[in-house]
């Protein structure tokens, strides 16, 4: 691209402690490149902000606002869950999508996201051949779920594992102190609706001493081997930690937490996979429990996230910039790792073809044989990923994070009825 | 007391972040006053430890293993939920307690615990009294509910708020994140079956922007109010965060956990209040929610400690060994609060009969007029229990917690059957 275009960025799908990490990345390696990239417009509500024309403009924001972004969970612009259809299926979001481009002199796509959001990011890239208009979009990768293919890990994964794994091991810590006149079973329920990379690093704790069962989505629940293991795991340690994924299932692909619960009038209940297993325990083996569900906490905890997924964040956000600026597109970074110990990788790119619409699983061989714990292999692989920590800063007792004017780009268009 | 002594230290009801802080008081002081006190004998499980004779030397524990318990989250030696009946109701109890004291010649008492755990302190202390065997009976507080009368505040309370001060502002960055397309609300329970302390602590993030409604057990639960309050902020903000206590009921008593929720099968399910909070919001208005129940994770979270409260753990300790040296018994070393801002307190005392069996409710102007907030007086009570990180060593990702080796004093006396 010759002429200096302008770049949107946008933030799309659950959120990360992270993800503003890498906003953080982009914005910043745009600014250094002026002569190439005019101004960063960032989406409100991710490709949302594209369609209805509702454009922030991150030039309105100081060096420090943005800087400050690096330790600040959540997304600073707005995410959302909204996924553009075939360009068959809705040709006027892809028009409309050209037309906001065309009226903000926008060249340059950055879509921050998971499986999905690729998906999105992919559709955008072909817009050069399938409508005529010149853009290049690159994907920058975030997801919780850390199930994107190609990439070694996702930003937004080694947080969640580190804030795991130390609060398994605190949890456990508790139970272990009560277990001789109280609580016996500790549940953990945490995020991974298809993929178990999250329980996993619930199985760290395992090397500290601590009996842990892992229930992971990619193993069938069998629960009468599943009771055994914990009658087991009580009789000899007098305790035990349970780390149940949200995605764990029976063989007939119903969810632990779909357990047709209904409340006194009868209404079906949303619960949690947490007291479903700890139910189960107490009705099969009487021992007192204790349940939790992190949800949010586990995936906004920027307070403890993790040193090595924050700079992976940032220098992914800025890979995506630097790719563009060699005339990429359709294509996301990546994380290749080198080696485990000492840790090395090394940042590559994907073709978005090969990503959007793909879930990685854990390889069954991160998985013991039994099904309710990690191997030496998982341990390698997640150790590197929750290295070190990365301190926000503190006022008045709390992490002082940082809340954005987001000031909105002037509109030139008509409105947009999103359908 | 004339003659040097043995001293009996243990740890009851729910742990903390921080009990291990005080346990680290305890043992550092007396080891630093050897004249007067001989060896500490830690209670293995509580008073269960004294009455079955399990005793930990912990003599046979390095310095720097004591030094490492004050950034150990949970009870090093166990702990118990155990109460002493009367002396009327179970003399053979008390008649034990003075055999295995002699045995090991205690002359010192120290239990680390909550309110009923001052009680039997407080049994404890009346010994010489009741039944001519010499000891002094001292308590340090301990308790993430705040409850205790007298003090300023308890040991673990600090932490605790911290955590879901930090907790409740991140998962509240994440919901503000989403609410264009996805949840609008999000529930968060916290512990707290009488007092709502902890709970109120979740109000700290209305400075921070932050729409919260806490709600508490002080406060008799008013579905319809509630549901218009949600309906209001969701309107105004586009998105609220309710941090529900575990003990909020309605005006007949029943809590709100127990809305006799059962399962597929009809057995009644032991739930949660964030879950009956969330689906009640989704059926009256219609939000997609999320909840969480942080359950263990937010009292064992010592990587997120309040450097204040860490500090008055300890001291609170060190001045029970302290007031036992100067000849003191039924008593409990406190915190005499001076000033909010500059914070300044000193340690004071309470004589054990005005503490045992007595709660400490949140007093009524700590609470907005409408019930769902805290006021300015209880920001200020609760913002100098939150100030100041005290970051555990880490490890491989993790902190780096003390497991101790609790090596048992050899038996002197017949097996105990706990009744």
């Amino acid at each position: 691209m010759a002429s200096r275009k302008n770049a949107f960025y946008a933030q799309s799908g659950g959120v990360t402690a992270v993800i503003n990490a890498s906003a953080c990345g982009v914005i910043e390696t745009a600014r250094a490149n002026k002569a190439k990239i005019g101004k960063v417009y960032a989406g409100r509500n991710g490709i949302i902000g594209a369609l209805t024309e509702d454009l922030i403009d991150t030039t309105k924001e100081s060096a420090s606002a943005i800087a400050a972004l690096r330790s600040t969970p959540s997304g600073a612009f707005g995410s959302c869950r909204f996924k553009l259809k075939s360009l068959e299926a809705n040709k006027r979001e892809y028009e409309r999508l050209i037309e906001v481009f065309k009226a903000h002199d926008i060249g340059y796509f950055f879509y921050n996201g998971g499986g999905d959001s690729a998906d999105t990011c992919f559709k955008v890239s072909q817009l050069a051949d399938s409508m005529g208009y010149p853009i290049q979009a690159i994907h920058v990768p975030k997801t919780v779920d850390n199930d994107l293919p190609i990439t070694d890990c996702c930003p937004g994964f080694g947080s969640v594992a580190k804030y795991v794994a130390v609060s398994a091991l605190e949890a456990s810590f508790d139970v272990r102190s009560m277990a001789k006149t109280s609580t016996k079973v500790f549940v953990l329920e945490v995020m991974g609706r298809h993929a178990g990379w999250i329980a996993a690093a619930g199985g760290l704790i395992e090397d500290h001493g601590i009996p842990v069962i892992v229930l992971f989505p990619e193993i069938e629940f069998d629960e009468k081997k599943f009771l055994a293991r914990v009658d087991k795991l009580v009789k000899q340690h007098g305790y035990c930690t349970v780390v149940v994924s949200e995605g764990c299932h029976y063989p007939d692909g119903k969810f632990l937490a779909e357990q047709g619960t209904r409340d006194a009038f009868g209404h079906a209940q949303l619960g949690g996979a947490a007291p479903v297993v700890a139910n189960m325990v107490k009705n099969a083996l009487g021992h007192k429990f204790h349940w939790a569900v992190a949800d949010y906490l586990q995936r906004a905890a920027r307070h403890i996230a993790s040193k090595t997924d924050v700079k992976q964040a940032y220098e992914l956000g800025k890979a995506a910039v630097q790719l563009a600026l060699k005339g990429h597109n359709a294509v996301m970074p990546t994380v290749d790792r080198i080696s485990d110990k000492p840790y090395k990788y090394k940042i590559g790119m994907a073709p978005l073809a090969r990503v959007a619409n793909v879930e990685k699983f854990m390889p069954r061989n991160f998985i013991t044989a039994d099904g309710f714990g990690i191997t030496e292999p998982c341990k390698r692989y997640l150790k590197p990923l929750i290295q070190g920590e990365d301190y926000p800063k503190y006022k008045d007792g709390v992490p002082v994070y940082a809340t954005l004017k987001n000031v909105p780009v002037a509109k030139k268009l008509p409105k947009f009825d999103l359908k």
